[in-house]
Parts: structure tokens; C-alpha cells; sequence
């Protein structure tokens, strides 16, 4: 099977505009087919501000309310998603800029109102790997936004580790496929700072039990094990200088026995 | 050759809801292979008004500073440019949002100081036409915002309608180029407010002395009189509802002989 690389990048990565194009630039040297899925940064809530939209948060938690949704749609689908296109261009890459509901790639449902009531996010329904292989067959390298949509046409604001980690699973009949998280730590650390290179889920409940792994760095692995459990080949969490070199330690996820 | 219809939607389609819900909706209905181009309506204005952009003119023409580039990048290519394409998703057309950075459809330049700086305003130096002809026969429908990009991966606000053109013109040989600018009124309308259901280069020449084709009209016919020039089969500026009842009068340019 020919190897495909999914490259999500996040957090500091994007914030930071040198670490930005820094990465860009290794990942547009990539030789593989390859993906890349973006997040937001703290852009979104910089634009929120400024508009005088104030967070709604219900019990401690976010909620993506349409004026938070416009906010993301036009920092993710817009703002990032398409200087993010037009840098990997200008390194001769060729990459195409999706959202969800671009070519109907992934299809989401609106988070059915339980306790919380979430607003505007999306869980992921479907995805279109006929579609995004014919892509990546014409030498496209497909730069997603997190914002997918609705049957009835609908956005909604989907998490980008689940939307990398979906579309990685989603593409392990097809691929060989080599999922890499890229953001500003050099992988997950233990108690003591040092970085684990391995790790097994065993482990990572140890970690969280004794909240040592905590807060994003939970659903992150949630996702990064979904993914290694749905037949992804290999799954890292790695910092942007890794992609520029590879010889660098980083943390890859390994199967329980 | 096989027809293929380019729409060019843009002012108040874009700004009333309803009216762009029908239009949507009936291009989605179109059975041809078809582009949509959008503009932006006013929708960047009233965003950049809201962070307290002021616009920056010069001789009395609207100039591009990098904030105003950000706000069209998110306006047009986030905000407009993905809730059109999921609404079109939900009529069963299934539309891929481009800017012309994506799979590098587009590349444009700078436009060179002379004597006023434009600031970051593009002119079109390339299509790629292959890819596009690509996105047509996997039976997308590309869905353009007027955001394009430079080699040196610059992001450039365009002309919406010399977008239009320009595409128009570049797939004539192609395909037979059924280009459609639908605007706010029936078509071009005479000194008495008549229709002119057809419409030649003389006589356009002569109303614009006349000073009853004025404004934004002009460089609307001039683009839509060049995609003429270039090949195009049919160029028509019309209504909303034309698309919706094609029996219903616009107007049609035609050939000086």
C-alpha cells in the first residue's frame, strides 16, 4: 500500500508565524501524498474580542453560538485555510484548501442536546475517501479547515484532532497511512518532564489517572488511539521542528498487546 | 463541444438571503456542468466598519491595505464562500469552494504602482485550466471567491466580475462557455429604463458617452464584452429570477459584425 502522510498541526504552531512557515515549508517536502488539517490557534477568539462577541459558556464549557461560528468559519475556512494554500504553493506544492463541505467530504450531525447543549459542532458522519483519493490521484495536497456541515447545509465547528484522526481512519483501507500531530511540545511527557517515546494505553490511562496527562492532551490521545485502533500504521505526537528532522525523538503510539 | 455554464453572482444576491437562497437553488437545478463565481456584496465593508477599519482611499478609489486583504480573505472566501457551498450541498449540487490559491487555479500578480497603489489587488496572469477541467469531470461544481495569490505566496482581493471573464475566456476552447452575470436588475437598461435585450459594442460605446451606462457597469460590460471577444458562446447580464424562469427577458450581448 503506498504511504500517506496526515499532518495536523495546531495550537502555538499556528500562532506562531515563523513556526508556521517553518513547518510549511517541510511539510510541502514531504515526497508522500499527503494531507494536512489545520486548527484555529487563538485567532478566532482575537476576532471575537475585537467584534465584542463575548464567550458563551455553559457548565464550564464552550459553546459555539452563530456569531462564534461565523467567527470560526471565517478565521479557519478563510483566513488560515487560505494563506496556509498559498504558502505550500509558493513552496510548489500544490494544495487545496476544504472545508467539510467542499466536494461533501465530510458530513456532519449537530451534537444532539444532552446536558450541555453545544451549539454549532459537528460530530463527523461520513466521510468521502472516493472523493479526497481522486485529489490526492491528481497530485493535490488537501489543506482542511475544521468546519464541516450538515445534510440541510448547515456549518458546524468539528474538532480538528477528531477531523485528522477520522480522516486517517477513514483512509487505512486504502493507505498506509502515518498520522502525525504536530504542536509545541516534542510528544507526551511523564511526571518528570522527559519525554515518553513510546507509549501504550495502559499507560496513558496510568498517566491520566494519576493526571499526569491532562486537560487537550486527553481527547487528543482519545483521538490518536481511535486512530491507531481503526488500522492507521503509525500514529506520533511530535514538535514542528520534527518534520523538519526527523532524527529527532518524538512520541509514537504503540498497540496493547 | 459540451456546454458549461459559468455564473458570476455578486452585489445584492449576495447581501439578501432570500434572493440568494432562490439563485442557489437554481443553479443547483442546472443540469450542465457548471462554475459559480461570487462576489462579496457588502458584507466586507460592514465587517471591517465593525473592527474599525477605515477604508483607505486614494484619488478616490478604494485601495487594499493587509487588514482590508484579511477582512475580503475571511468574508469571501470563509464566510460567503463555505455557507454557499453547503447550501448548495443541500440541493443535491456538490460544489467545491475554491480561491484561485487552490490547486494553484488561478495565479495572479500584484498590480504595479503607477499612480495610485491599489495595494494588494491582483491581476490574473494564469488559469489552470486542466485542474479545473479535473474538478468538472469528477462532476464538482467549482464554487470561486475573488481571493487569488501570487507565485511568492501573496493572497490578492480580484475583481469578481474580470474573474468571471477571465475563466469564461480561458475554457472556450473547451467547452461551449455559457457565462451569466446575475445582478440586481434585469440586464442593461436604456436611457428610458427600458431593457436592451441585445446589446453590441457600438452601442454600449455609445451609451457610456451618452453617461446612461455609468459606474460599475462599465468595467462589468468591458469584462463581460472581452469574454465575447475571447470565444465565449453566449454572455448575458440578467435578474435573480432569470435563472429560476429563463423565459423571461435579459440582456444578451452580441458581436459587433
Amino acid at each position: 500500500m503506498q504511504t500517506l502522510e496526515i499532518i495536523k498541526i495546531g495550537g502555538k504552531v499556528i500562532d506562531v508565524g515563523m513556526s508556521l512557515r517553518k513547518v510549511l515549508q517541510a511539510v510541502a517536502q514531504l515526497p508522500q501524498p499527503k494531507i494536512l488539517v489545520h486548527g484555529g490557534g487563538s485567532m478566532a477568539s482575537t476576532l471575537a474580542e475585537r467584534l465584542g462577541i463575548t464567550p458563551v459558556m455553559v457548565a464550564g464549557r464552550r459553546v459555539t453560538d452563530a456569531a462564534m461560528l461565523d467567527v470560526a468559519t471565517m478565521v479557519y475556512a478563510g483566513k488560515i485555510n487560505k494563506n496556509v494554500v498559498a504558502d505550500l504553493q509558493s513552496h510548489g506544492c500544490n494544495a487545496l484548501g476544504l472545508s467539510g463541505a467542499d466536494a461533501a467530504i465530510i458530513r456532519a450531525v449537530k451534537r444532539p442536546v444532552g446536558d450541555i447543549d453545544y451549539g454549532f459542532v459537528g460530530d463527523i458522519e461520513q466521510v468521502n475517501t472516493d472523493t479526497l483519493s481522486a485529489f490526492l490521484e491528481l497530485g493535490l495536497t488537501p489543506v482542511f479547515s475544521a468546519i464541516t456541515y450538515q445534510r440541510d447545509g448547515l456549518l458546524l465547528n468539528t474538532n480538528a484532532d477528531t477531523l485528522a484522526a477520522t480522516l486517517a481512519a477513514s483512509l487505512a483501507g486504502q493507505y498506509a497511512v502515518r498520522l502525525t500531530f504536530v504542536f509545541e511540545k516534542a510528544g507526551v511527557l511523564d511526571a518528570k518532564g522527559k519525554l515518553i517515546t513510546r507509549l501504550d494505553e495502559a499507560t496513558f490511562m496510568r498517566l491520566k489517572q494519576e493526571k499526569v496527562i491532562a486537560d487537550g492532551m486527553i481527547p487528543k490521545l482519545e483521538n490518536a488511539f481511535a486512530a491507531l485502533a481503526a488500522g492507521v500504521q503509525t500514529v506520533r505526537l511530535a514538535s514542528d521542528i520534527y518534520l523538519l528532522n526527523n532524527k529527532l525523538p518524538c512520541t509514537t503510539l504503540i498497540a496493547t498487546p
